[in-house]
């Protein structure tokens, strides 16, 4: 018997795996139950058992949803409300005091059971592996999402075109146009698209040479506007994501060089998303391609510059989720995954360019760009 | 020495506090740091010390926004990138290799630690108590989000009485008025406060019956539409929280005695909100309250019935937390403390009812509704 068998078998047969978690937050037990909570429920599975233990506040809402072959029982019916009398319970109805529990797995709640005799292991790696490989209907929900996302796009744009430059700044129906503002635009567009905005990046100027900096205050005309948008359905649960960078006005001669790098990078890099493909690689590829064009990576006194996060990650029922494409993924592609290609240069100088498309390389090796936005610099 | 003496001297010098999560997600980290960043970072607290650890993504924002007092330090320059590695450097800096963790730390890094030799125990109730306490700054940004809130209820209010009834169904702007369409218009002005909403409920009739249905479809006129709206703030991380029942139309018999009695239950709960009082004894009276008018709990073959979740529960950077005001709220309110008081009523033959104010018990006693929302059943 062989590692690989080993492992199979203890996990399918002498374990009970168990989670703990609320539908919205945690995307395995979602992934297990397609339940979506606010507040934290327990579910196990038990060789060809599956089922998922929830309050009376969530109970009848549950059954109504939950996926197919999946049990859901009343906390009261399965030992009370107390997660370690949930679990007692589930340990005596199986008849086995060994559980396999995710990673990140409440500690105290770990040491509770241990100290009350039960075995606890940790999965090595990801809980449901196969949540990496993404059937059609999975893409179809990351497409819904990233349609959001390109409507929020569309409207920024149709907001940037019909706004005028004043001494610099950007001036929307007769206001100084913000990031705040802007990025209520988009986000309503989001909201009427039927899914969730949550967190719009708007960062205009020096605030886009900070990759996560949400952006606050004036927009200025002839600078650039780097806006990343992530909308998540709540009927699915799944993510879209797209990047984009425009200037209001006319972008400075490196501005320009720069937006042609990271596109030319971007496309190079989403050529080589295929089966057998290392993320390490294709990560190094994009970076290739900046340097090519003298666009280097470093840290002076005023911080980082340069293209110093990675290219890329997977994109499901979790926003930043495994594969990687970063100079530490040393797994190669399978078929299945849907992955981020956002390569960006920062400089403290001037900003930042981000530009951002979604693949989906589905499980005959086929590779799609599950991306439709335009892209462009300028806006007149 | 107590018990009490004795904890609070392991907490203050031979323990490092630790924790781990994103400022974003994570409640104690945001306490303590103040830093809002999408992916999680360490923390750690050691005598006077006080230090987050960031990666080259969120290093510069971090300083800009780290609670005076607190260090920032790239990951770099404190063991790597890992956490086992930054982990260990703080044990070997501190020369301690005492740990004390939330509740919800993560087993697996847990398991790391101890098997390198370090202990790790679980902080046995919350991480920060003095969470629960909050400042008059506190509480001003929780009144902010509860305006956002506010506004978007007032917003459902508008579309509503701008709306037609047309075959029982209620129509808005020529269209089908939808669960939907209303939580978007709701959302929507909640952004242009520059708030982030964030899973606004419109469950309109027998979908209101079940607390947590955020509502869907077609909304009917002369039928209960429960509007439960909880925005955050990006700029803070405090949340408001706000529900009102409305009818378009007019509201049945029924309808209008579980409104007016809801509506005394809260109003007789929110005058027991005082330093001293129970949690489970402000929730026995709102529930005497509903019993007096004939309404009861309970569970039949189409589900539950009744008043069957907690009267209410504390809000601040955590949507839910303590203390809570249920049947197993043991601990009398000391001051400080933000609560919603939100009796309901659901019947699966017509709906729900729930209303919701917070309330602010300051430190010194005095006894505030933060809410300034208006309260009517029947819109025109």
């Amino acid at each position: 018997m062989n590692l690989f068998c080993k492992k199979v078998n203890i996990k399918m047969k002498n374990f009970i795996r168990l989670l703990t978690g609320s539908g919205e937050n945690c995307a395995d037990i979602r992934y297990a139950t397609a339940i979506s909570t606010p507040d934290d429920f327990i579910y196990f599975e038990f060789n060809d058992r599956k089922c998922a233990i929830l309050s009376a506040l969530e109970i009848d809402r549950a059954k109504q949803n939950a996926r197919p072959g999946v049990e859901v029982c009343q906390d009261t019916s399965f030992g009370g409300h107390g997660r370690m009398d949930i679990i007692s319970a589930i340990s005596g109805e199986c008849r086995c005091k060994k559980f396999i529990v995710p990673a990140a797995f409440p500690l105290a709640l770990a040491d509770k059971m241990r100290a009350a005799g039960m075995e606890v292991v940790t999965e090595e790696k990801s809980f449901f592996p196969e949540r990496e490989f993404k059937s059609q209907e999975e893409a179809a929900a990351v497409t819904a999402s990233q349609r959001a996302a390109e409507a929020g796009f569309a409207r920024a744009v149709e907001v940037l075109k019909n706004s005028d430059i004043c001494n610099g700044i950007i001036f929307w129906q007769n206001k100084e146009l913000t990031s705040e503002i802007l990025r209520a635009e988009i986000d309503c567009e989001i909201l009427h698209c039927g899914m969730l905005p949550t967190g719009t990046i708007c960062a205009g100027g020096i605030q886009g040479s900070q990759p996560h900096n949400a952006g606050s205050g004036v927009l200025k005309a002839d600078s650039p506007i780097v806006m990343d948008i992530f909308p998540r359905s709540p009927a699915t649960g799944y993510w879209g994501d797209l990047t984009r960078t425009v200037v209001k006005g006319k972008a400075s001669d490196i501005v320009k060089r720069a937006y042609n790098a990271v596109l030319e990078a971007r496309e190079y890099a989403k050529n080589l998303v295929k089966t057998g493909a290392y993320g390490a690689s294709i990560h190094c590829a994009a970076e290739a391609i900046l340097e090519k064009h003298h666009f280097f990576t470093g840290q002076n006194d005023k911080g980082q510059f340069g293209f110093f996060h990675g290219l890329g990650h997977g994109v499901g029922l979790e926003i930043h989720e495994a594969p990687r494409l970063s100079p530490k993924a040393k797994t190669a592609l399978k078929g299945g995954e849907i992955v981020t290609v956002e390569p960006g240069l920062y400089y403290p100088e001037w900003g930042g360019i981000r530009l951002e498309d979604i693949m989906y390389l589905t499980p005959s090796g086929e590779s799609i760009c599950l991306t439709k936005a335009p892209d462009f610099l300028e806006i007149d």
